[in-house]
Protein backbone atom coordinates (compact mmCIF):
# COMPACT_ATOMS: atom_id res chain seq x y z
CA UNK A 1 0.00 0.00 0.00
CA UNK A 2 1.37 3.13 -1.08
CA UNK A 3 0.36 6.71 0.51
CA UNK A 4 0.02 10.20 -1.07
CA UNK A 5 1.59 12.74 0.88
CA UNK A 6 1.79 13.13 4.79
CA UNK A 7 -0.44 11.58 7.08
CA UNK A 8 -3.48 13.74 8.21
CA UNK A 9 -5.01 14.20 11.78
CA UNK A 10 -8.17 12.55 12.25
CA UNK A 11 -10.84 14.66 13.79
CA UNK A 12 -14.08 12.51 15.16
CA UNK A 13 -17.41 14.18 15.39
CA UNK A 14 -20.25 13.48 17.29
CA UNK A 15 -23.73 14.58 16.72
CA UNK A 16 -24.12 18.29 16.82
CA UNK A 17 -26.31 21.07 15.87
CA UNK A 18 -25.10 24.28 14.00
CA UNK A 19 -27.96 27.31 14.54
CA UNK A 20 -29.42 30.14 12.82
CA UNK A 21 -29.76 33.27 15.01
CA UNK A 22 -33.60 32.56 14.68
CA UNK A 23 -33.42 29.61 15.89
CA UNK A 24 -30.42 30.22 18.96
CA UNK A 25 -33.45 32.82 20.03
CA UNK A 26 -36.23 30.37 20.14
CA UNK A 27 -33.83 27.54 21.88
CA UNK A 28 -32.21 29.69 24.00
CA UNK A 29 -33.95 33.00 24.22
CA UNK A 30 -34.22 36.66 22.62
CA UNK A 31 -30.39 38.20 22.30
CA UNK A 32 -28.68 34.95 23.55
CA UNK A 33 -25.08 34.48 22.76
CA UNK A 34 -23.42 31.34 22.45
CA UNK A 35 -21.06 30.43 24.92
CA UNK A 36 -17.81 29.33 23.37
CA UNK A 37 -15.61 26.48 25.70
CA UNK A 38 -13.77 24.51 23.10
CA UNK A 39 -11.74 25.43 19.50
CA UNK A 40 -12.75 22.73 17.05
CA UNK A 41 -10.08 22.50 14.67
CA UNK A 42 -11.34 24.25 11.76
CA UNK A 43 -10.69 28.06 12.27
CA UNK A 44 -12.85 30.28 13.63
CA UNK A 45 -15.24 27.21 14.38
CA UNK A 46 -15.84 25.98 18.22
CA UNK A 47 -17.71 24.01 20.66
CA UNK A 48 -20.44 25.74 22.70
CA UNK A 49 -21.39 25.16 26.26
CA UNK A 50 -24.77 24.81 24.87
CA UNK A 51 -26.76 21.90 24.53
CA UNK A 52 -30.26 20.72 23.52
CA UNK A 53 -32.53 17.36 23.13
CA UNK A 54 -33.65 16.32 19.94
CA UNK A 55 -36.42 14.25 19.32
CA UNK A 56 -37.58 11.95 16.63
CA UNK A 57 -40.68 9.37 16.38
CA UNK A 58 -39.12 7.08 17.82
CA UNK A 59 -36.86 8.43 20.77
CA UNK A 60 -34.66 11.25 21.81
CA UNK A 61 -31.35 12.54 22.50
CA UNK A 62 -30.17 14.72 25.04
CA UNK A 63 -27.09 16.39 25.37
CA UNK A 64 -26.57 17.65 21.86
CA UNK A 65 -23.77 20.20 21.53
CA UNK A 66 -24.01 23.25 20.10
CA UNK A 67 -21.38 24.47 17.94
CA UNK A 68 -20.52 28.10 16.70
CA UNK A 69 -20.38 30.43 15.09
CA UNK A 70 -24.13 31.04 14.28
CA UNK A 71 -24.63 30.04 10.35
CA UNK A 72 -27.33 30.97 7.80
CA UNK A 73 -29.38 27.64 8.57
CA UNK A 74 -29.35 25.46 10.95
CA UNK A 75 -27.90 22.34 10.28
CA UNK A 76 -27.76 18.77 12.51
CA UNK A 77 -25.09 15.89 12.21
CA UNK A 78 -25.80 12.61 13.68
CA UNK A 79 -24.61 8.54 12.67
CA UNK A 80 -26.73 6.32 11.23
CA UNK A 81 -26.72 4.81 14.68
CA UNK A 82 -28.39 8.00 16.19
CA UNK A 83 -30.42 8.04 13.42
CA UNK A 84 -31.77 4.53 14.07
CA UNK A 85 -32.75 5.29 17.94
CA UNK A 86 -34.37 8.70 16.75
CA UNK A 87 -36.46 7.15 14.20
CA UNK A 88 -35.49 9.39 11.46
CA UNK A 89 -33.54 8.76 7.64
CA UNK A 90 -31.15 11.63 6.82
CA UNK A 91 -29.79 11.51 3.63
CA UNK A 92 -25.58 11.29 3.53
CA UNK A 93 -24.18 14.74 2.32
CA UNK A 94 -21.65 17.29 2.58
CA UNK A 95 -22.22 19.84 5.35
CA UNK A 96 -24.00 22.43 3.80
CA UNK A 97 -25.86 20.32 1.18
CA UNK A 98 -29.37 20.32 2.78
CA UNK A 99 -31.80 19.65 -0.20
CA UNK A 100 -33.86 16.34 0.96
CA UNK A 101 -32.33 16.56 4.51
CA UNK A 102 -34.61 15.38 7.01
CA UNK A 103 -36.77 16.79 10.20
CA UNK A 104 -36.06 16.59 13.55
CA UNK A 105 -38.10 18.35 16.89
CA UNK A 106 -35.03 20.57 18.83
CA UNK A 107 -35.62 21.23 22.33
CA UNK A 108 -33.70 24.09 24.23
CA UNK A 109 -34.18 25.72 27.53
CA UNK A 110 -36.39 28.43 26.29
CA UNK A 111 -38.34 27.13 23.41
CA UNK A 112 -38.91 24.36 21.21
CA UNK A 113 -38.16 24.46 16.71
CA UNK A 114 -39.78 21.58 14.66
CA UNK A 115 -36.73 21.47 12.12
CA UNK A 116 -38.42 21.00 8.52
CA UNK A 117 -34.98 20.12 6.74
CA UNK A 118 -31.45 20.33 8.03
CA UNK A 119 -31.01 16.53 9.38
CA UNK A 120 -27.95 14.72 7.86
CA UNK A 121 -25.08 11.96 7.80
CA UNK A 122 -21.88 13.94 7.38
CA UNK A 123 -20.21 12.25 4.25
CA UNK A 124 -16.65 11.71 5.64
CA UNK A 125 -14.41 14.15 4.37
CA UNK A 126 -10.94 15.74 4.42
CA UNK A 127 -10.44 19.71 4.69
CA UNK A 128 -7.00 21.42 2.92
CA UNK A 129 -6.09 24.71 2.16
CA UNK A 130 -5.26 25.26 -1.90
CA UNK A 131 -1.77 24.67 -0.97
CA UNK A 132 -2.00 21.65 1.14
CA UNK A 133 -4.65 19.97 -2.02
CA UNK A 134 -1.39 21.06 -4.48
CA UNK A 135 0.66 19.15 -1.82
CA UNK A 136 -1.35 16.12 -2.41
CA UNK A 137 -2.40 16.59 -6.19
CA UNK A 138 -5.50 16.64 -5.43
CA UNK A 139 -9.10 19.48 -6.18
CA UNK A 140 -12.27 20.06 -4.75
CA UNK A 141 -14.51 17.25 -4.62
CA UNK A 142 -12.44 14.69 -5.36
CA UNK A 143 -13.11 11.16 -3.79
CA UNK A 144 -10.34 9.49 -1.94
CA UNK A 145 -9.22 6.10 -0.07
CA UNK A 146 -8.24 6.77 3.84
CA UNK A 147 -6.13 4.32 5.85
CA UNK A 148 -6.55 4.03 9.18
CA UNK A 149 -4.40 2.50 11.73
CA UNK A 150 -6.29 3.56 14.49
CA UNK A 151 -5.01 1.68 17.51
CA UNK A 152 -4.15 -0.92 15.51
CA UNK A 153 -6.70 -3.53 16.31
CA UNK A 154 -9.48 -2.43 13.29
CA UNK A 155 -7.19 -1.71 10.79
CA UNK A 156 -9.80 -0.02 8.08
CA UNK A 157 -9.56 1.83 4.72
CA UNK A 158 -12.63 4.25 4.35
CA UNK A 159 -13.32 4.66 0.74
CA UNK A 160 -15.81 7.94 -0.40
CA UNK A 161 -13.95 10.12 1.52
CA UNK A 162 -14.37 13.46 0.08
CA UNK A 163 -12.05 15.95 -0.59
CA UNK A 164 -12.82 19.75 0.95
CA UNK A 165 -10.38 22.72 -0.43
CA UNK A 166 -10.79 26.09 0.85
CA UNK A 167 -8.42 28.65 2.02
CA UNK A 168 -10.03 29.27 5.17
CA UNK A 169 -9.91 25.17 6.25
CA UNK A 170 -7.02 23.80 8.10
CA UNK A 171 -6.02 19.81 7.31
CA UNK A 172 -7.96 17.41 9.24
CA UNK A 173 -10.09 14.39 8.22
CA UNK A 174 -13.38 14.06 9.55
CA UNK A 175 -15.29 11.00 10.34
CA UNK A 176 -18.48 10.29 12.78
CA UNK A 177 -18.63 8.05 15.96
CA UNK A 178 -19.62 5.29 14.20
CA UNK A 179 -16.56 5.17 11.69
CA UNK A 180 -14.67 6.09 14.45
CA UNK A 181 -15.43 3.42 16.53
CA UNK A 182 -15.85 0.81 13.36
CA UNK A 183 -12.13 0.86 13.58
CA UNK A 184 -11.00 2.27 16.53
CA UNK A 185 -9.67 5.44 15.71
CA UNK A 186 -9.72 8.50 17.74
CA UNK A 187 -8.83 12.11 17.10
CA UNK A 188 -5.11 13.48 16.38
CA UNK A 189 -4.46 10.00 15.66
CA UNK A 190 -2.79 10.33 12.23
CA UNK A 191 -4.29 8.80 8.60
CA UNK A 192 -3.45 8.11 5.19
CA UNK A 193 -4.29 9.16 1.80
CA UNK A 194 -3.82 5.75 -0.58
CA UNK A 195 -1.96 6.07 -3.50
CA UNK A 196 -3.80 4.52 -6.24
CA UNK B 1 -8.82 -4.71 -6.57
CA UNK B 2 -9.06 -8.57 -6.71
CA UNK B 3 -11.11 -11.10 -4.68
CA UNK B 4 -10.46 -14.52 -3.30
CA UNK B 5 -13.80 -16.19 -4.10
CA UNK B 6 -17.20 -16.07 -4.01
CA UNK B 7 -19.12 -13.24 -1.91
CA UNK B 8 -20.10 -13.92 1.58
CA UNK B 9 -22.74 -12.85 3.16
CA UNK B 10 -22.61 -10.01 5.86
CA UNK B 11 -24.55 -10.61 9.30
CA UNK B 12 -24.80 -7.09 11.67
CA UNK B 13 -24.84 -8.33 15.41
CA UNK B 14 -26.62 -6.24 17.92
CA UNK B 15 -25.04 -5.84 20.87
CA UNK B 16 -26.49 -9.10 22.85
CA UNK B 17 -25.67 -12.05 25.84
CA UNK B 18 -25.34 -15.63 25.82
CA UNK B 19 -26.03 -16.83 29.12
CA UNK B 20 -25.32 -20.14 30.73
CA UNK B 21 -27.41 -22.58 32.81
CA UNK B 22 -27.00 -20.73 36.54
CA UNK B 23 -27.45 -16.46 34.98
CA UNK B 24 -30.49 -17.68 33.46
CA UNK B 25 -32.21 -19.28 36.59
CA UNK B 26 -30.82 -16.14 38.05
CA UNK B 27 -32.33 -14.09 35.73
CA UNK B 28 -35.43 -15.38 35.05
CA UNK B 29 -36.35 -17.77 36.97
CA UNK B 30 -36.26 -21.51 38.13
CA UNK B 31 -36.49 -23.92 35.77
CA UNK B 32 -37.14 -21.28 33.11
CA UNK B 33 -36.55 -22.02 29.22
CA UNK B 34 -35.47 -19.39 26.48
CA UNK B 35 -37.68 -19.09 23.93
CA UNK B 36 -36.84 -19.28 20.24
CA UNK B 37 -38.14 -16.48 18.16
CA UNK B 38 -35.71 -16.47 15.06
CA UNK B 39 -33.08 -18.78 14.00
CA UNK B 40 -29.88 -16.95 13.09
CA UNK B 41 -27.03 -17.82 10.79
CA UNK B 42 -25.25 -19.88 12.41
CA UNK B 43 -26.97 -23.45 12.72
CA UNK B 44 -28.73 -24.06 15.75
CA UNK B 45 -28.43 -20.57 17.32
CA UNK B 46 -30.90 -18.61 17.46
CA UNK B 47 -32.71 -15.13 18.96
CA UNK B 48 -35.07 -15.87 22.06
CA UNK B 49 -37.99 -13.61 22.95
CA UNK B 50 -36.00 -12.74 26.31
CA UNK B 51 -33.87 -9.21 26.98
CA UNK B 52 -32.27 -8.09 29.82
CA UNK B 53 -30.85 -4.52 30.76
CA UNK B 54 -27.19 -4.19 30.99
CA UNK B 55 -25.96 -1.63 33.24
CA UNK B 56 -22.42 0.21 33.75
CA UNK B 57 -21.01 2.56 35.82
CA UNK B 58 -22.36 5.65 33.47
CA UNK B 59 -25.22 4.45 31.92
CA UNK B 60 -27.72 1.70 31.26
CA UNK B 61 -29.22 -0.18 28.06
CA UNK B 62 -32.21 -2.21 28.10
CA UNK B 63 -33.89 -4.70 25.61
CA UNK B 64 -30.65 -6.63 24.98
CA UNK B 65 -31.25 -9.59 23.35
CA UNK B 66 -30.32 -12.90 24.85
CA UNK B 67 -29.36 -15.34 22.08
CA UNK B 68 -29.62 -18.97 22.39
CA UNK B 69 -29.25 -21.91 23.63
CA UNK B 70 -27.63 -21.65 26.53
CA UNK B 71 -23.32 -21.56 26.39
CA UNK B 72 -21.02 -22.78 29.19
CA UNK B 73 -20.17 -19.31 30.26
CA UNK B 74 -22.17 -16.09 30.06
CA UNK B 75 -20.87 -13.56 27.28
CA UNK B 76 -22.31 -9.72 26.42
CA UNK B 77 -20.99 -8.53 22.76
CA UNK B 78 -21.34 -4.80 22.33
CA UNK B 79 -20.12 -1.99 20.43
CA UNK B 80 -17.78 0.14 21.42
CA UNK B 81 -20.50 3.00 21.15
CA UNK B 82 -22.38 0.76 23.83
CA UNK B 83 -19.02 0.43 25.93
CA UNK B 84 -18.83 4.45 25.95
CA UNK B 85 -22.55 4.85 27.10
CA UNK B 86 -21.68 2.47 29.59
CA UNK B 87 -19.08 3.29 30.88
CA UNK B 88 -17.22 0.11 30.57
CA UNK B 89 -14.01 -1.29 28.95
CA UNK B 90 -14.10 -4.41 26.88
CA UNK B 91 -11.54 -5.81 25.34
CA UNK B 92 -11.91 -6.63 21.46
CA UNK B 93 -11.70 -10.66 21.80
CA UNK B 94 -12.84 -13.65 19.56
CA UNK B 95 -16.43 -14.74 21.05
CA UNK B 96 -15.72 -17.56 23.61
CA UNK B 97 -11.93 -16.09 24.38
CA UNK B 98 -13.16 -14.70 28.02
CA UNK B 99 -9.47 -14.08 29.20
CA UNK B 100 -9.40 -10.23 30.58
CA UNK B 101 -12.82 -9.82 29.38
CA UNK B 102 -14.72 -6.33 31.35
CA UNK B 103 -17.48 -6.53 33.90
CA UNK B 104 -20.90 -5.53 34.12
CA UNK B 105 -24.02 -5.49 36.11
CA UNK B 106 -27.03 -7.60 34.17
CA UNK B 107 -30.88 -7.30 35.20
CA UNK B 108 -33.97 -9.63 34.34
CA UNK B 109 -37.18 -9.64 35.12
CA UNK B 110 -36.39 -12.56 38.51
CA UNK B 111 -32.87 -11.31 39.20
CA UNK B 112 -29.68 -9.49 38.92
CA UNK B 113 -26.32 -10.76 37.84
CA UNK B 114 -22.75 -8.97 38.96
CA UNK B 115 -20.87 -10.36 35.95
CA UNK B 116 -17.67 -10.81 36.45
CA UNK B 117 -15.89 -11.10 33.37
CA UNK B 118 -17.95 -11.92 29.75
CA UNK B 119 -18.12 -8.76 28.48
CA UNK B 120 -16.10 -8.22 24.89
CA UNK B 121 -16.16 -6.08 21.87
CA UNK B 122 -16.13 -8.94 19.09
CA UNK B 123 -13.35 -9.18 16.63
CA UNK B 124 -15.01 -8.96 13.62
CA UNK B 125 -14.76 -12.31 11.64
CA UNK B 126 -15.52 -14.45 8.93
CA UNK B 127 -17.05 -18.23 9.90
CA UNK B 128 -17.39 -21.20 7.57
CA UNK B 129 -16.64 -24.51 7.12
CA UNK B 130 -13.43 -26.54 6.26
CA UNK B 131 -14.37 -27.24 2.91
CA UNK B 132 -15.08 -23.97 2.20
CA UNK B 133 -11.63 -22.70 3.83
CA UNK B 134 -10.32 -24.79 0.81
CA UNK B 135 -12.52 -23.18 -1.82
CA UNK B 136 -11.08 -19.92 -0.12
CA UNK B 137 -7.38 -21.69 0.45
CA UNK B 138 -7.94 -19.84 4.02
CA UNK B 139 -6.91 -21.73 7.10
CA UNK B 140 -9.02 -21.28 10.89
CA UNK B 141 -7.45 -18.28 12.57
CA UNK B 142 -5.92 -16.62 9.18
CA UNK B 143 -6.59 -12.66 8.82
CA UNK B 144 -8.19 -11.11 5.58
CA UNK B 145 -8.80 -8.13 4.32
CA UNK B 146 -12.64 -7.83 3.28
CA UNK B 147 -13.95 -5.40 0.37
CA UNK B 148 -17.84 -4.26 1.70
CA UNK B 149 -19.78 -2.30 -0.81
CA UNK B 150 -22.69 -1.87 1.43
CA UNK B 151 -25.44 0.49 -0.48
CA UNK B 152 -22.45 2.19 -2.81
CA UNK B 153 -22.44 5.50 -0.61
CA UNK B 154 -20.21 4.34 2.38
CA UNK B 155 -17.77 1.77 0.44
CA UNK B 156 -15.03 0.32 3.17
CA UNK B 157 -12.36 -2.46 3.28
CA UNK B 158 -12.04 -3.98 6.67
CA UNK B 159 -8.79 -5.35 7.73
CA UNK B 160 -8.47 -7.62 10.65
CA UNK B 161 -10.97 -9.95 10.25
CA UNK B 162 -10.58 -13.08 11.80
CA UNK B 163 -11.19 -16.59 9.65
CA UNK B 164 -13.20 -19.19 12.01
CA UNK B 165 -13.20 -22.55 10.51
CA UNK B 166 -15.77 -25.64 12.04
CA UNK B 167 -17.70 -27.95 10.40
CA UNK B 168 -20.63 -26.78 12.54
CA UNK B 169 -20.21 -23.07 11.09
CA UNK B 170 -22.42 -21.84 8.00
CA UNK B 171 -20.59 -19.10 5.75
CA UNK B 172 -21.11 -15.63 6.95
CA UNK B 173 -19.17 -12.50 7.35
CA UNK B 174 -19.91 -10.71 11.23
CA UNK B 175 -19.46 -7.14 12.22
CA UNK B 176 -21.00 -4.88 14.83
CA UNK B 177 -23.44 -2.22 14.30
CA UNK B 178 -20.63 0.44 14.32
CA UNK B 179 -18.77 -1.58 11.76
CA UNK B 180 -22.01 -1.96 9.88
CA UNK B 181 -23.36 1.95 10.19
CA UNK B 182 -19.99 3.00 8.95
CA UNK B 183 -20.01 0.98 5.72
CA UNK B 184 -23.91 1.24 5.52
CA UNK B 185 -23.72 -2.23 5.50
CA UNK B 186 -26.90 -4.50 5.65
CA UNK B 187 -27.63 -7.84 6.68
CA UNK B 188 -27.47 -10.43 3.66
CA UNK B 189 -25.33 -8.20 1.43
CA UNK B 190 -22.35 -9.33 -0.32
CA UNK B 191 -19.18 -8.71 0.93
CA UNK B 192 -15.54 -9.70 -0.83
CA UNK B 193 -12.17 -10.97 0.66
CA UNK B 194 -9.50 -9.07 -0.96
CA UNK B 195 -6.82 -11.13 -2.66
CA UNK B 196 -3.55 -9.62 -2.01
Amino acid sequence: MKFRGPGIKAGVSNRHIHVNEEDLKTLFGKDYELTPIKDLGQPGQYAADEKVIIVGKKGAIPGVRVLGPVRPETQIEISRTDSFQLGVKPPLKDSGDLEGSASLTVVGPKGTIILGRGVIIAKRHIHMTPEEAETYKLKDKDIVKVYCEGDGQRKTIFDDVLIRVNTKYALEFHVDVDEANAAFLSNNQMVYIIEE
